[in-house]
């Protein structure tokens, strides 16, 4: 019955979300992703029974861009624990996600593991011992194991893509690296880095694989341990507070999730003890996060009485 | 039994925390805060049957500071709706709690209503069509209706220290006012502001005053109705990303539930659906939070399974 | 013969700039300064023998506004010598006149005396043991006695309009007051401020109160010595250096003298060993610098071979 | 007779300095910087009329680092004329040397040729089309024929170290590369800007390197018109505004001469119409400026009345 319910409500979302006209922009610094159909939308919600609603473009790959930012900082939390809040904080950051000024001002420490230049400190930190190939194919097996889907792939031509323009991103790892904040040398961890942001993953593997921060760290369809119920819900609180960029507080007021978007237009997000959701709408509103992805949570937390903030 | 576990848990916190050494600093920049004993520690639970777990100096009067920004904010949107969004943002500031620097790079909006400057223009809102002294009357009202105690009071010594001492928030009123965000007299703002923040509460009274925002907009003793289930979630959402100025993040990481914090010493932290909680403890950590009064809760949330990033 | 063709080349450039019809746009900001008529144009300048060249509207007086901060901060070196610089810096602000981000990064100290903050600062000093009316009383008594003119007065309707209005500058003063870098009331000090940006000059009392900077500190015509050269020498220096808020680097750049701009269009311009100079024209450009007063000195320092960065 | 007073001042400084304590730190960022004796001291004057006066270590070589962006940004207006003004602005920084929080703010344009970001911006015109080597045989070729000197080389050690190590640089770089401001592969800029800062010269060679700047655009002595008086004028401007980063109004202030510093611990100096000057100690102060260059120029200027702000 309750599966009638949550099947239902992600219908009518789907529904909903295809008759509207507002779909903000798509995402147009590199061809791969300016090229996206708009109007395309999907949205899978797996409960915890593991039983998996889901509607609209709901298995077509999109390229998941900054939600690889949750698994690379739970792999890289695996390997040096709280070692890695030396070279990384945990505040909002009260500006764009790509901001230098924050840097200068915190002598290189970036702000927390989702904006950018966070998330490129945590690569380096998966990177450290490894060539970038090996790096990358780590990343790649733990979502692959996270999703129990060995059909994901990394869309290459976006990450050559995104490396050609990635200036920005270089000027970030170039700033980060002159006050000794990376460790290996700035041209492999940004390869790692634009590599690992351009796996193409559909909503039903993201929602897979996002299982395990919904329920206390386990994946409870194959029992296995991801990580402790307490990194679970750390994890959780960053994506609430940081999840969405400079649109994270009002994310948290609008949907009341903790929540990882991608410039892609994809979104993940977790809803504790409930289930786990992935949404991918490509327009994006001028904070960068997806606005049909952000309409269609807002809607399915108050529909599903989910919002971490009361019933 | 459920109230002879919480019972038991708030008594061994209390005990537990009497034995730290690290208790932080008393904030010293008004001889009335700089007096008090920085051994003093208070904490109230009151869970959703209204059974009140209590410890320490739980009934012992403190100056509530910013924590009685949640209910200007709350009072606020009584009066102005959404209309109040125009003039205060919902972002986390990610920066000091009277920083300047913000409001210059926004035209004067503040980034959201829990940093010193937003809270003054909510005053401001408040004030509009007032006399600064009905004003006040007000919100006492508001907040002695909230904890069924008329006996709550403003301390004058505090205000008025305030008063004499606030050159950064005259700074702050006058700027937002270069910018058109007030619409009174500064100094009738300021005058609010000063002595909405100088009210004195106990833990006890102070966790009656915020049972609605646990229970979904409602206090279930008494069947008040104080705001609607959303507008309650969204004060909710709004302090945890940001009510503890730019440790908020951190107070998220590490207790998970929604709170406010004033420099006082006191904590108001909200378990949607189980219970609200007020803590006090003086000293104060780098970012201007009670350090023990995080400790305590911290502890309290793993202990009862209340952290909403999972169980 | 050289008087010949002073007079000549002051008379050319009051009729180019007559005929051109980029004016820039008057300030705003209050009505008095709003209502002046954007086709006034002066032009006044004394050699060193004495001589005067004027054209166009040369004694008709005008707010000098942030002029009058040369004046001031040669009073107050006179009283405080280089303790003033304690509380006052040297350098550029590089950025808008009324910014208060660098406060916040320098701990209320303003890069500057001739950005407002700095200007504040150095007027706070004059206050020092004195009534807000005695300081008025001194600082006006020193421009009249520079100009050699009794009849220079304070526009009170001008001074009461900013003082009204001036919500940045009180955020200003607050704000340096917060760091205890102000010693007397923030109302006096301001009060005070207001008055002396409020003194009208014409070009004619303008160029002549600029003689002493001109000529090593002494006023070759009286005899009369203001300050030693090595003092004149230093305030043309952070004339040339800081004099134009934003547009410094533009004004040497084209004109190549130490200069100093007020919004109400003036500029008091000064050519080492050769003239003391006035312009007035209401115009001003995006930096808040009169448009026309600059072009007429580029204009004036090009052919008379004037430019301090060479011949 | 003239002679007489230059060559016996310039001996005296000489002496004044080498009895000093106060030297300043020398540049440790690179070992080929660090190793420089703190004791080197050299002066060299050189009069309109070709008189040279030199004292101390007059014909040693030292890196001119920063000194170098006055002769690159020479010959990039020789190339390119105002259209360098497009990608470079003309204003003091008002901030540290290195700043990228300025770049952000302004998208990308650096403030002036003077700051590092700036430097780059002109060495990537001085670059467009052609090859980092070629553009670096170019700017060498234009030293040593300002200087008469065709033994001037590249340390190419120094060079390479920089290379290594300069990663806030690299970030600059790729920063401006974001908004489009460089048109060459940044790897390249980077090449030719690091060899030019390589370049070693003796106060003697840079002090005759100078002399057009100080004779409005010729050498008086081989009668070489290097620039116009107008263009030789507007770069005196520009080393006077924002030569010596972060302490130019203090060198203005104190000196009152155009000036450029390099962290090498070389000044070259221009008194129009009188001297080209080139001093070098190795030893910098807080703002990364010579700290002795600073303090003999000022007596120099003293004692020879060539401050350009009064006799």
């Amino acid at each position: 019955m309750s599966n009638q319910l949550l099947d239902r409500v992600v219908a009518e979302i789907a529904d909903e979300m295809a008759q509207r006209a507002d779909r903000g922009a798509v995402a147009s610094y590199i061809p791969e992703l300016a090229r996206v159909d708009p109007r395309r939308f999907g949205l899978v919600v797996i409960d915890a029974a593991g039983h998996v609603a889901a509607a609209g473009d709901a298995d077509v790959p999109f390229s998941i861009q900054s939600i690889s930012k949750v698994f690379t900082l739970t792999l890289a939390l695996g390997k040096a624990g709280d070692r890695l809040w030396r070279r990384v904080g945990r505040e909002p950051s009260g500006s764009a996600f790509n901001s230098i000024v924050q840097l200068e001002h915190e002598r290189g420490i970036p702000r927390n593991p989702f904006i950018n230049a966070g998330a490129i400190a945590v690569t380096d930190l998966i990177l450290s011992g490894h060539q970038p190939r090996e790096a990358l194919g780590e990343i790649l097996r733990f979502l692959q194991f996270l999703a129990g889907d060995s059909s994901i792939v990394i869309d290459d031509a976006v990450a050559k893509s995104e490396q050609r323009t990635g200036f920005r991103n270089a000027a970030l790892a170039n700033y980060m690296k002159s006050f000794g904040v990376l460790d290996n040398p700035v041209e492999y961890t940004l390869g790692v880095y634009f590599h690992h942001c351009a796996i193409a993953m559909s909503c039903r593997q993201l929602a897979m694989a996002g299982r395990f921060l919904a329920h206390n760290g386990q994946n409870p369809s194959t029992g296995h341990n991801v990580v402790s119920s307490e990194r679970a819900r750390r994890i959780n609180a960053l994506m609430l507070t940081c999840g969405h960029y400079d649109g994270s507080g009002e994310f948290a007021y609008r949907v009341g999730l903790p929540g990882k978007s991608g410039v892609g237009g994809g979104v993940l997000a977790v809803a504790p003890g409930n289930a786990s959701i992935a949404v991918w709408a490509p327009g994006l509103d001028a904070a960068g996060n997806s606005h049909l992805g952000r309409v269609a949570l807002e809607a399915l937390t108050k529909r599903m009485g989910w919002s971490i903030f009361g019933v």
